[in-house]
């Protein structure tokens, strides 16, 4: 085999293999705090004062700044007192804790239990199946129970899908026009973020969380306020538990962590509390029916080997369960963000 | 803060978090041995086909062929027999073990061990110091004893460095025009890649590799053939042992491992050793002046902080430690791949 001019040097090969240190470098200064100093200083401040700030080494610290300059995630300007840095915009709105749309929770999720799971990708894929035994030492059996393995664990993996709603909940929720459905379920609904954009796109509805009592219990605690009115809550399970009437049913992210038999199961039940005339709204990212992409929805269905006991499926694929359940009338909008819908009707 | 149509959805934040995702695919697909088996076969091949001759689950195989494929690494057709995977070129030429270019090793370094280090970026930033401690439970005050803490290890980062000049070496080599020296030292040379390309450059040229005893033996039994006549081995400790005289002296990735100190007490060795007339050859790769980039040196110099007791320097801090040791005339080149070139004479 020889290489050709065109393959003299592997660019994509190196940008691929950079990537975890990419990922890393943004988690570990949304961790370290380095977005909410320079938001909250309001001026461009040296690595010295940054790492004075943060309790790290000066080494460190000023290594970090620079990678995120390169990343873009920084600006950097070369003044007579050495360099000074600031927080570009998309930091400002997207890494600093206290934006509205911040990622920084999904991020710390992302960087403390996934990438360890991730260490495990080899095995996942020869044995199929998820991870947490070789990354947390504990059983695989159950997902959520290893996902909820702690309070601690729970409120981090809730307060991480808050900020994806945060960023995709309105889209998904505008895919189709869901006025005519006020009574909602949102089953598995967490930490509430969805309920939120959908309560607020949709002045009319009210959404029922639907959720394991300690999910409740925290989201009810530390997620939703009272005051939220249009927000109501239902503790229970919903594979072993009764699921209660309603005109819309919103599964967002839940079918992608099960195998086609217990998704099955959960929309035959779901099927069966629906009003007639009401319908059931999937909340995932779709998959090319031609196994062309896209290519961070094939990323999580790996994601989803490595987590659970599911994976992302076509557009096809989930009108298929959702037919074998009694729905109807089904429609697939995609967003062009990360999450897209799906439409069944009773 | 409010966010603007510019930003309403930060793409380049949900490319950073997925790198380490796309990392591990390639990096996973590569130890399971996906690109060998389909350069094997000379013919596309099924998922349950590839599943069964890697010994690996169907589910997550074909997960990880559809991720390649999203990423390019992979080619599939959809066929009446279902999907038909291949290698595409990039892939039969770097990924492959048996490539002459295969970056193989350096991704298996990666991902078993660069990876596991990473986990620990935020406390390598806070403390200024090597992971190896917490990463693998061995002291990181010698980062060499740590990194060849077993043959195994020694091995695995040998053959990684070869596969880095591989694809980098005779760039770096011809940056300048080294015809003039013949008798020619790469201290810590390790496994003898970088004078493979040497002496097929120069022809007239000998290189001997002076590294650690224990390295130059695997680079004897593993990578270096007697036939080889132009590459000459010497053992010893370039910090303790003396250097003998030579026209030329290669250090590629040596001073990044180490801190101001330690490269001036070597460089200020291999300037007494020096012919008069003779020089010094660096390898390294070069940051802006101005802080601007280029971002995989600004990543790899966050590596040398996870990993070693050194950094990535621009060419203005290599002269000056050439200066300081003595050397003159330096000049650097930029080679527009991953390693550039530094020449000072004396």
């Amino acid at each position: 085999m020889s290489s050709t001019e065109d393959f003299d040097y592997p660019e994509i090969i190196v940008q691929y293999s950079n990537g975890f240190l990419i990922s890393k470098v943004m988690f570990t200064a949304c961790e370290l705090g380095v977005f909410d100093l320079l938001l909250e200083s309001g001026k461009p401040l040296s690595s010295d004062a940054i790492a004075a700030h943060l309790g790290a080494s000066t080494m460190g610290v000023e290594r970090l700044l620079d990678a995120c300059a390169g990343l873009k995630l920084l600006a950097v300007e070369m003044t007579q007192e050495g360099a000074l840095y600031r927080n570009t915009e998309i930091s400002n709105i997207y890494l600093t804790k206290s934006s509205p749309k911040s990622q920084y929770h999904i991020m710390m999720y992302y960087s403390n239990t996934v990438y360890l799971c991730w260490q495990y990708l080899a095995d996942s894929v020869r044995e199929g199946r998820n991870q947490y035994g070789r990354a947390f030492g504990i059983s695989s059996k159950d997902p959520f129970g290893a996902m909820y393995r702690s309070d601690e664990e729970m409120l981090k993996f809730m307060a991480g899908q808050n900020s994806v709603w945060s960023i995709c909940g309105r889209d998904v929720l505008a895919a189709f026009d869901l006025s005519p459905f006020t009574q909602i379920y949102d089953l598995g609904g967490g930490g509430g973020a969805l309920a939120r954009e959908c309560v607020s796109l949709y002045p009319n509805s009210t959404v029922t969380i639907y959720d394991l009592p300690k999910v409740v219990q925290v989201a009810k605690e530390q997620f939703v306020s009272p005051e939220e009115r249009q927000i109501a809550f239902h503790e229970g399970d919903f594979f072993i538990d009764s699921i209660p009437e309603a005109e819309l049913y919103i599964l967002s992210k839940i079918l992608h962590d099960w195998d086609d038999d217990k998704c099955k199961q959960l929309l035959a039940k779901v099927y069966k509390a629906c009003k007639p005339g009401g319908g059931v709204l999937l909340v995932e990212s779709l998959l090319n029916e031609d196994k062309s992409g896209p290519v961070e929805t094939q990323l999580y269905s790996m994601n989803m080997l490595v987590q659970t006991e599911g994976k992302e499926r076509t557009a096809a694929e989930y009108s298929k369960l959702l037919e074998a359940a009694g729905f109807g009338v089904i429609q697939a909008k995609r967003t062009g963000k990360l999450y897209d819908a799906v439409l069944g009707r009773k």
